[in-house]
């Protein structure tokens, strides 16, 4: 039961959240779940207060990431477990209420290498993924290996496992000194990232579809300089701050502020938790910088009215940043 | 300048404000506006920074009343101007840190009123208003007396001012020992809420069109039982709590928790900031019952795909209450 058997996709390994919960003596605790798994809630609920006679609170915000931890649940409750994502918020006080329960995906992860193997182009490559698929890597080395080839898993920083990404963090590729990657996992935003982030060629294996493919940036790239251009003659300009305690970059917002005043722009800094097309079509600016998740510009910039631009591409549009493109990569706790 | 005369429909008295800046020292202000004046954010930023230098953090979530004040931009600020609401957190511990800058109307009542004044069948009648036509009050009474009506303006409890009604508080109706009500202002959701929590007839004027009319409260009673009975056979339902920080009632939802789980109900306890459909989605219920804002379940239910109850609905929905509709009113501090 505490395994999870009923969820399709995942293995959840709940028993150390129930020892705790036990241990503790929590009589709240929280539960934080991505949308995708949010179906449980209810099964999760029961199991919980089953094992442990505890209440459970649920989070019914949504949830993109360990940087995205609740913490109105956390001052609610006297524990909260925090399902899908691996630990990041060392630095913040509540995180000592915060357990994580990473979900491990079932799907089998041979046929998707195996097809990537083929449009390698070099014998020894990086290999990178998510945490939902970081207990595969074992088994991904090994295949490659049969083919000749070296994976190379390196350490990030602001992930827990050797060769974890994370949608703003790539220091696991960025240490490996190769000249091209294997991304596994599903999505095309990761892998994507890699090829940003490091300039290198990156093949993408998905082991729930078994698709592989090699990633092009080049469309992505010309999207981020149509944003700068059409920032271009902004006036008024919004820097956005994330309340979400691993996106919560107010320095780097400060910078922002001070590079646009100096150019005579008319800056407005904006703290929010949710970054909504609303949002800034109410606010009346012509574009925004965001500090918050780098995929809000990358990924969304179509729902929003005017254009979004990361930090380094801001500093692009200002004149202040030349050379190849730079991801806005977030490499530091910043609470 | 201070006068916020660029603001067509509204005075808004600042120097207050900007005189508490000054003494307190606050080297960063927060602000938090409504979204129908989210556009003078920029032209408040500059006012605000060029009379006390203070750096000025904007709340960029929406705010929909005194009940939602922004505690996030509460802890990044050393003060916050909330703009559009009178006070009402005084239990917060972060309650000290905001001055309420209230926006008043300038639309004349005169035409409204005179008009309602033809509807009213009574010569003596409860008169109520919101916070942004509070100071014409005493001009309504008299345009009243001119007309041989004399209107009664009683104190509530959770608002500051006598005769002022908000959107879950009609105690200063409920006060006034009368068989009629006059209630100045725009929009059918608070006249509306004075019928539901009086069970008397309403005349509402709205002094922005001119408009009168006499509330039909049968539509939305109508709609409210519809919902009651199509909750009938839910099975999994999520009791909803907000987490704003006057609109927080744990102990009404635990004991809503409670009373679903003795008749055998799925019960979830869901706590989330923003009310969204996809969230009733996701987590798979049949039915909530939402402790938030009532407006939530009786102005935006036709947005969301399950029957959404007031906890008053959900008594009834269980056979706990009987007799008249009894309108969900916020009566307390609920932090």
């Amino acid at each position: 039961m505490t395994n999870g058997s009923r969820f399709e996709l995942f293995n959840l390994d709940l028993d150390p959240a129930f020892d705790l919960i036990k241990r503790s003596g929590a009589k709240v605790v929280g539960v934080q779940v991505p949308e995708g798994l949010k179906r449980m809630a209810s099964d999760l609920a029961r199991d919980i207060q089953e094992e442990t006679c505890a209440e459970v609170i649920f989070s019914g915000d949504p949830c993109y990431g360990a940087c995205d931890v609740d913490l109105d649940l956390c001052r609610a409750a006297d524990l909260v477990i925090h399902v899908g994502h691996s630990e990041m918020l060392e630095g913040d006080p509540l995180h000592d209420k915060v357990v994580y329960v990473e979900a491990r995906m079932r799907a089998d992860v041979r046929e998707a290498v195996e097809g990537a193997a083929e449009l390698l182009k070099t014998s020894r490559v990086g290999v990178v993924t998510t945490v939902q698929h970081i207990h595969k890597l074992p088994e991904v080395l090994e295949l490659l290996g049969g083919r000749g080839i070296e994976g190379i898993v390196r350490p990030g920083g602001r992930t827990r496992y050797p060769g974890q990404v994370l949608g703003c963090n790539y220091e696991a590729a960025r240490n490996a000194d190769v000249d091209e990657y294997l991304f596994v996992g599903t999505g095309q935003f990761h892998p994507l990232g890699v090829a940003l982030a490091t300039g290198k060629r990156v093949v993408a294996a998905d082991p729930v579809t078994g698709n592989v493919s090699v990633i092009d940036a080049a469309p992505m790239l010309r999207r981020r300089y149509g944003a700068i251009a059409r920032a271009g003659d902004a006036e008024r300009i919004a820097v956005i701050v994330s309340k979400k305690p691993g996106q919560r970059r107010m320095e780097l917002a400060r910078r922002m502020m001070s590079l646009g005043e100096e150019q005579g722009k008319r800056m407005i800094l904006v703290y929010l938790d949710r970054m909504e097309p609303d949002a800034l079509v109410n606010l009346g600016v012509d574009a925004a910088v965001s500090t918050a998740c780098p995929r809000i510009a990358l990924d969304d910039q179509a729902k929003y009215p005017v254009p979004v631009l990361t930090p380094p591409e801001f500093e692009v549009l200002l004149g202040r940043r030349k050379g190849e493109y730079l991801f806005d990569e977030i490499e530091q706790m910043p609470i």
